[in-house]
């Protein structure tokens, strides 16, 4: 969904504006300053019955593997009503929020990743994204089949906090980007 | 830094793109699609010997009011990478983030607002954007002359959880985007 660089029009050029410290594209023509800051994506580990719910992806990057319902949160929503859409989109899910997950930074493609944990209160179906849904027992996950690294890291966190509340939500595993909690 | 409408481009016009459920701004000469999403702003209550450290606008929006050292993540930045360089560019400061303290859903600007608690390293002085810096007692706190309502949820997070870790993170105050805690 990002613009290649082809694209960018042939007004835009670099350059620092006034009182910043950094580039934005900025249209010669018109003074128009691009500017780009990093997406939410926003998603859930819905639960029901001690069992996970599940999409493979009809769409690509990763089509054809399992992902939890996540999305690129739009203006207007909060993070948490974006989640509620992204299951509904993804998988005719209804979902009450229950707690925070993890918070992940992922610098490389400009994206921060918000996942909660949700009770699932309805059967999930297919939606125009998603070829299939499970509900997945913690030994039935697909694990080789996971779309993102971030999925396997909400998962993990889901498992290391069930029926817990009021704890600090998870940060990226490991390396430069891990949170204290 | 959001662009009016006034200056987008004439090529530019409102439709659905292919396979979405939503208007978007596409150029109807080269096809870029104008994905406008909610940005993140991340800010921290940094604390010395029971003391927070506030600045004073010296910039627009709420120019001359106190606020804590927060801005837009920038793209190549983790969430608390952020933080750190704002607290430097606003304050000199120099950071040692602890948890997380607030995420705050402000649809009606199209934000995401994460707080973290951190500790203060050195001593802060104003950096260009700030008239000036202080590190305030609870009761020194100018609360009539915060810039923003979430300076003020982030203090009271601060003040709730003082000496604490391992909670989750508090969301808006009141209202529809209240998260369950």
């Amino acid at each position: 969904m990002q613009v290649s660089a082809a694209r960018i029009p042939t007004s835009f050029s670099n350059e620092v504006p006034q009182g910043e410290d950094r580039e934005r594209l900025v249209c010669q023509t018109c003074g128009f300053i691009d500017y780009v800051n990093p997406r939410i994506v926003t998603g859930v580990v819905a639960h029901c019955d001690g069992r996970i719910l599940l999409c493979k992806r009809a769409i690509d990057p990763r089509k054809g593997f399992w992902t939890l319902p996540a999305g690129f949160l739009e203006l207007g929503e909060s993070v948490e009503d974006g989640a509620r859409r992204e299951a509904r989109e993804e998988a005719c899910a209804e979902l009450e929020i229950e707690t925070m997950l993890g918070v992940y930074s992922i610098p490389r493609i400009g994206q921060v990743q918000i996942f909660y944990r949700a009770r699932l209160l309805n059967d999930p179906t297919p939606g125009p994204e998603s070829l299939e849904v499970m509900l997945a027992s913690w030994d039935e996950i697909p694990w080789k089949e996971l779309a993102f690294p971030s999925v396997k890291w909400s998962l993990d966190a889901y498992r290391a906090t069930e029926g817990q509340t009021g704890f600090a939500p998870f940060g990226n595993p490991d390396g430069a980007d891990h949170m204290t909690r």
